[in-house]
């Protein structure tokens, strides 16, 4: 028996759920040509009713109908969030269904169980979606670069962050006021907490540091900060230097260990990763053969993330048709240490808030001297004698450990007012 | 029985077939933890004996000990050239074997045919390596962006062109200068005619042409234009205006007709596009869900090509082991029309030579302004009243008919004293 067949369940009508379902619906005609398969949208699933309305007969009056349903071959999970996306993805597995989810939070934490448990019932996991929306890193990762050794991966990875760097450099407005057009823009979400912290780009760089390295590290173990302490004046100032400020999610290997770090990054404005605008999403990738790659798309919106949920529900209806069960790419377990955060070296802007008065600046240096960080250049602005002013400071490589102990004692100096901003510099990702 | 040994057979130990082969041996037993399969190089065939020499145990007499040979389950076509590799994949799908192949020259011209063949026979066709080299962008188009309407596809696709394009720029050589430094560098071929003529990068755009649209065009069919003309005077022109030369291959449908062009086109430095330096490759892609999106990387250099073939060994690898057939998705047939060159629209650079006298610059712009072509800059060099003098116009968006008619004109008025240059330009491509 030729099963030509696939029945699919989806969970989650917001805007990724509903994109989905237009867009499929829309384009069955064209997967049935190119893949010989029907793939119907059989159940649909949201808590609130009114996203329903449109789907009449497909309404499903609990997850469980869909999750337990004998006709359902894959369950499409696009509910955000962690419990009850838990709950609702074990029990489709335990009923041998394959899941597709967007859902960065639930495999970042859990990723490493579901795979397991989804090879042991035969059943298939998709979750491109989860990052970088329409860009295929996911399965270039697995499966175009699985002859390679990847020893870096580089990412925005979140749009709200994105557009919302990019509006604060492009109309010079303050982070409150670029919040408030993102929102009414629908690119952020009314509580974008998840997003300004960094840790929905922590939830993204962990799951491409995972596929690429074989170690699934906790959140809370890495360094996530966001970008709610950028100012214009630092924009201004990085951008008089020749650079953009961009919140990136670092992953990079170096023997057994491992540095993962998701914090606001000055980047040369040559860079391509500084020409990223907007919601844009980029991916920046190195590996022993394909040497230094990079992936650029939208990273947020409906029909983005729609895109992939249909990659991965057509490959997923593809290998169910092909009776032998043949996975994804396995990714095989290594332990790996983290480097501490203290331990990593990069480079350096500092914006101090000094009284500008002779010796400062000697003051400042010394201290910076006698904790092995070196100066690159210094922008020292004398307008106003009276008041404190910006000292700008770009350095060279130094250790984290370092900066954070000189920077103490800087800023304890009386002739330091606020204190010192500290943003962390890569010149040579690519 | 569950099979889980692959047997493959190299034909051609080249620059990609001697790096395929290296790095394949080197990672087989990461590629065994991560799919189950025992992948074995069991023989090898090249005309030179001498590229052989390595390979002892491996060695095969004739291409026919491999394409007939019975325990071999998968052919790597990596001669290049079109008629033996087309003798040489045609007998191993009639014998039921894989084929992963390089060959763009091959697949632009017998793709269709190919295919076909293939899925007649149940055995899988793997091209990645054919089109800029490590970038992902065959399995892109056809698995991850299968939602997709396709509406364009914009690439830098030949690194040899786009490196000598780098050191014109950086270095203000000549072409014929630059083109001796790639030789040196191994970025050329000892006859570089394929690359420099724009019909490397023609192979590799009809091929994405293909996968995107569903109609193959034959190559005498389309407009392409090499870089062999451009001269360091016109590199330094663009890049005063704000522009860099590229060579791209662009695809573009608009409702049953279809754009495939190849040539010289400037583009604006703030272009992602325009940053791509030296051997990289880039494409570019539209579609109705994706938006835009941008793939970069390595596109030339045995190990970025011998990391494709080992994605798609491995991928044809899991496809046997699994009992029923699933080939790549199918690339449905659809009848297109080719737009005549003639009837394209874009903007236009120009570099007239002219003597300089007064007057001249009213009789260019009234041809121009006859033909419908309205410009947008003028800049007029006035150095040497005796001698000729280049002028040079950027035109808003003019028909190419109307262009080449205007150009012809202006050729013969007499203060003209060499055939004018004609660049086109794009702006708005993403």
């Amino acid at each position: 028996m030729d099963k030509k067949n696939i029945n699919i369940g989806v969970i989650g009508c917001g805007r990724v759920g509903s994109s989905f379902i237009k867009n499929f619906i829309y384009k069955r005609n064209i997967i049935k040509e190119k893949t010989g398969i029907e793939i119907n949208i059989s159940k649909v699933f949201d808590k609130d009713k009114e996203k329903l309305s449109k789907f009449e007969k497909l309404i499903a009056k609990s997850p469980e109908e869909i999750v337990l349903n004998e006709n359902i071959d894959i369950v499409v999970e696009l509910i955000g969030g962690i419990d009850d996306a838990y709950e609702f993805i074990s029990k489709a597995i335990e009923n041998k269904k394959s899941v597709v989810t967007a859902n960065k939070a639930l495999i970042s934490k859990y990723g490493e169980e579901i795979f397991k448990k989804a090879r042991e019932k035969k059943v298939y996991i998709g979750f491109e979606a989860s990052v970088a929306g329409a860009i295929p890193i996911i399965k270039s990762l697995r499966e175009s670069f699985i002859g390679n050794k990847i020893t870096k991966i580089v990412g925005i990875l979140n749009g709200t962050t994105n557009y919302i760097l990019s509006e604060m450099y492009y109309k010079e407005i303050s982070f409150e006021k670029a919040l408030i057009e993102a929102k009414r823009l629908g690119y952020a979400e009314a509580n974008p907490e998840l997003d300004i912290s960094g840790y929905d780009t922590a939830h993204k760089i962990l799951i491409l540091s995972y596929i690429s390295f074989g170690h699934l590290f906790s959140i809370d173990k890495i360094t996530v900060e966001g970008i709610n302490n950028i100012e214009p004046i630092d924009i201004n100032f990085a951008n008089q230097l020749g650079y953009r400020i961009k919140l990136l999610g670092i992953s990079r290997k170096e023997d057994n260990h491992i540095e993962i770090r998701v914090h606001p990054t000055l980047l040369p404005k040559s860079h391509i990763l500084s020409l990223v605008e907007g919601v844009n999403n980029a991916v920046y990738v190195e590996g022993d053969l394909i040497g230094k790659s990079l992936f650029y798309g939208e990273g947020a919106g409906g029909d983005a993330a729609g895109s992939s949920v249909i990659s991965d529900v057509v490959e997923i209806s593809r290998k169910i048709i092909s009776k032998n069960f043949i996975e994804e790419n396995f990714i095989p377990k290594r332990v790996l240490n983290l480097k501490p955060f203290e331990e990593i070296e990069t480079k350096y802007y500092f914006r101090f808030t000094a009284i500008d008065k002779p010796g400062v600046l000697a003051k400042i240096s010394k201290i910076l001297g006698d904790n092995n960080i070196s100066i690159l250049s210094v922008i020292q602005k004398q307008d106003n004698p009276k008041k404190a002013v910006p000292i700008i400071m770009l350095t060279h490589k130094a250790k984290e450990k370092n900066v954070i102990k000189a920077i103490n004692l800087i800023n304890k100096l009386d002739v330091i007012k606020n204190p010192t901003v500290i943003i962390r510099l890569e010149q040579e990702l690519m």
